[in-house]
């Protein structure tokens, strides 16, 4: 299989992890009881709300395709890493699934989210059950890694609820009361945690050594950061050809990305101004200003040159892990896939 | 350690358990991130809202005693299964965070319960953490049953889910609709399954085969629906005096326990009265009239016996997996303990 996959670009090594990985996933989540595997059939778009067969608006699966990446990159067999893999889109899942109640979102993957079908209770059930699934997957793994894999992913997914806990809370601080050093911190605790984690596992299942394995958890991490960082970029100035996010989402929302907290700590005129719009609900001319107050306030260049410094350490991280550059072209491939969408 | 533990009644096996687990429990909850540390430690009881030290109206520890008590019954050491203990009563928490959010409740262990100070979502987050903890706090274990003991631990957290969801479910049905067994399966699934898990634990961790533990685990299950009988009598006719709970309390709420749904059940003329008052909201004297038409449908003796029967196969049980009844003792007293409220 690994030769078959070399080479080839991201969106085909994505679809190769849904192919590969989507099946295991599945079966899996057929084992919930009854009514928990209904709602979670939903989620993951296998279902509709009815029960009946749909077409699986899943996940691009982003995460396993890392761990069979990361495998790979290490002469691992990918193929004894699935179960690594079905373990991290358990948990992204679940984690999904509970983000959805705390963020009170409605869409999910163009669909309503599970707590709006389901309610509130079956759909904090159904994410407390699929996380218990995901470490059930991984401890019956007869894998010599699974026991490490579980301690990573256990940690992660702590480090996964401070940096869901921290953005909550800056929700409902004032826009000065929040630095840029919580911000990035929980950003990568919230997105670069489990991208780390995942390269880590696969890593781990192909046999790396400890500091190998903690190199590409961080070269991970750092994408994940860069991720985020672009992704807030299209937040503000949008790029719904693409993504269908309109411009000025964030803004609207009052929500403190990192290019705006950038802009509110930049000491400058034009921050004071974004500060003031921040104040209150905006209309859309004032959107239109706070957009321009966080670019004159230097938070998109900010964010961008930040972007590009994250994923250098990337890179850096990627060549401590993995020396050899035709091994690691897969995991580069994804990284520069999730970066890639501004460019 | 065991010899100064043997003969001592529950109260001390209790008591001893909170002496040796809580020191390690509290050291692991203080390991999460800040704001989620202080949400947990309120909920133990170690703080009060306002993170100033409180005197820990912790739980009664049933399950980490089980843990012990089960270790020492197969020779093994207890000192070692300390992981075990605080494994299971991180899970307990994690699920009563979770249970209270879910079921709206307002106070557990005669404080405010987390939710109504800290608010839905650190609620939801801390529990999630409290999981992740429990798992981690088990893999980081260098014992050599942590890897089964992980495996039965996530397969009794799907459990609990079920057993949970089953339970909002069924509130939702009409007083008819609701089976006994479906009631008996979700009895033991909410309250049977992490007993059960508790004593396998603690035989895991002992080196018990697996025919012993199983049948451990099956003796935790029916000492739990025992439990759970019992506490449903209480539900209905009350023991305030050691409880603080109000007769009628569960009859008030109209909740489908276990006696009401084997009243309902009856195909007696006091079953067909007992569902037209659940129909709508009682009054004072429509509870009174409710409680003497699950005793004339015969719910009542139906809870006694059988709570009677299961404590009769749960000491089977017990004798299949641990034939020597002096060191089977304590298990005994701790089961007894907690089924012993009314009588």
């Amino acid at each position: 299989m690994s030769e078959a996959v070399e080479g080839r670009e991201a969106l085909a090594l994505l679809e190769h992890a849904r192919d590969v990985v989507g099946p295991e996933l599945r079966a899996s989540v057929e084992t919930l009881p009854g009514p928990l595997r209904r709602v979670a059939m939903y989620h993951f778009g296998w279902e509709h709300a009815d029960g009946s067969p749909a077409d699986g608006a899943t996940g691009k699966a982003v995460r396993p395709a890392l761990v069979l990446a990361a495998a790979r990159a290490f002469g691992g067999d990918p193929g004894r890493a699935v179960r690594a893999a079905v373990a991290v889109e358990l948990v992204h899942n679940f984690t999904l699934l509970h983000d959805d109640v705390i963020d009170d979102d409605t869409t999910r993957r163009h669909r309503p989210t599970a707590w709006t079908v389901f309610g509130v209770p079956d759909a904090i059930i159904a994410g407390d059950a699929l996380f218990a699934l995901a470490l059930r997957v991984l401890a019956e793994d007869r894998h010599p890694a699974s026991g490490p894999a579980i301690e990573r992913l256990t940690a992660c997914v702590v480090e996964l609820c401070a940096g869901q806990q921290a953005d909550c809370a800056f929700e409902e601080r004032a826009p000065h009361d929040v630095s840029l050093d919580e911000c990035l911190t929980m950003a990568i605790a919230k997105t670069g945690a489990l991208l780390g984690c995942s390269c880590a596992l696969g890593a781990l299942y192909a046999g790396a050594t400890p500091e190998r394995t903690s190199a590409l958890d961080a070269f991970g991490r750092e994408a994940g950061l860069a991720f985020q960082l672009i992704d807030d970029l299209i937040g503000i100035w949008g790029d719904p050809g693409r993504t269908g996010k309109p411009a000025g989402a964030d803004l609207a929302a009052r929500k403190k990305s990192l290019p705006v907290v950038a802009a509110l700590g930049s000491g400058t005129p034009a921050g004071e101004e974004l500060a003031a719009l921040y104040g209150a609900p905006m209309s859309p001319a004032d959107i239109l200003r706070a957009a321009e107050a966080v670019e004159r306030a230097g938070g998109r260049d900010w964010a961008q040159h930040q972007a590009a410094e994250r994923m250098g350490v990337a890179v850096q991280e990627l060549s401590r892990a993995v020396p050899d550059l035709a091994a690691a072209g897969d995991l580069l491939a994804l990284a520069e896939f999730v970066t890639r969408r501004t460019r």
